[in-house]
């Protein structure tokens, strides 16, 4: 995925709808944590089973945009907040490892 | 970023650890949800001036694992569920550029 | 705020259509925070000043709809749970108090 | 449940902390989303019969803690918007019965 190319876009889009005043990162984490909790929604009353075949079912595409939103403020973030997100991914999954060993 | 790759890393890493029995798409919601939270927890009482220099703050290797967290539960769902989350993006972008016309 | 009698009504809701089963903890505790994402969705993109006066906008149905719905799940679970809400509140505070002392 | 002495008691302990200048609507909506999913973590890789049997684990101050959280918040906010609290619950359930008629 070419983060760099989705940053300029999402810049740009925001630029030419006079958004970039409402996108300091406090309002980013929000909107964000918003997304997150439309997906939830989708799943919230099924069980295990029903939500593993949920893309079997009407709201396949539901799920794709929701996590699409999800990931575009996650994007947009990191770019205002000047992050490098697959390092930061690189060094949490390096974190994790030592924090949970796995079983010998 | 790589997707794939990092997928394949993500896979290995439950499955080392006997996680994957839990990774069905509703408990992955929740977990990406709870990490959103957490990165929101970082901004709560904070003025958005004071939100948009956290990263001169103590707190910037905290905003960076919290948005890595999210990532990582992002990835590993759109893994389980077959996404191709890049492609996702792009679509959204598309919609929500006709959902929202640009000022002329 | 007779809860009791709250609780009465919400389970009799939840009978009567066969939503009982829907229930339990886990699914309550998500639809909470669904709820709660409601909530902020609607101060998301305001700043703090714009949100002290939301109750003499267009949004002040919303708002008090968004925080009965929270609070309808969360008696809803408390019930579910058998935890008696006035005591833990109770609890809490003095937690609190203990926690983080007044300033002298 | 007395609501408004629970408030007295949230001002009082608010205005001892100079904490009022952070309570504006907005961030006490993002406060308590934080406690809900806090909620949240506590079930999200529980099955849903392991969740109906938290109040017997040593989880169960945590998830009376965290309601209570919610709860005090929820309280709290409503205070500031000058919203009635009981009335909002009972106004939403007439609202529910009529969107959700019981199966006769």
């Amino acid at each position: 995925m070419d983060i760099k190319s989705i940053q300029k876009q999402l810049a740009d889009f925001a630029n030419e709808r006079d958004w970039d005043q409402f996108h300091n990162p406090k309002n980013l984490a929000m909107a964000l944590s918003v997304e997150a909790s439309e997906l939830v929604e989708i799943f919230q009353w099924l069980t295990p089973k029903q939500a593993e075949s949920i893309m079997s079912t009407d709201e396949n595409e539901h799920v794709k945009e929701e996590m699409a939103d999800i990931m575009i403020y996650l994007i947009r973030m990191a770019d205002k907040l000047n992050i490098d997100l697959e390092r930061a991914v690189t060094d949490k999954i390096v974190k994790n490892g030592k924090k949970y060993p796995a079983k010998s």
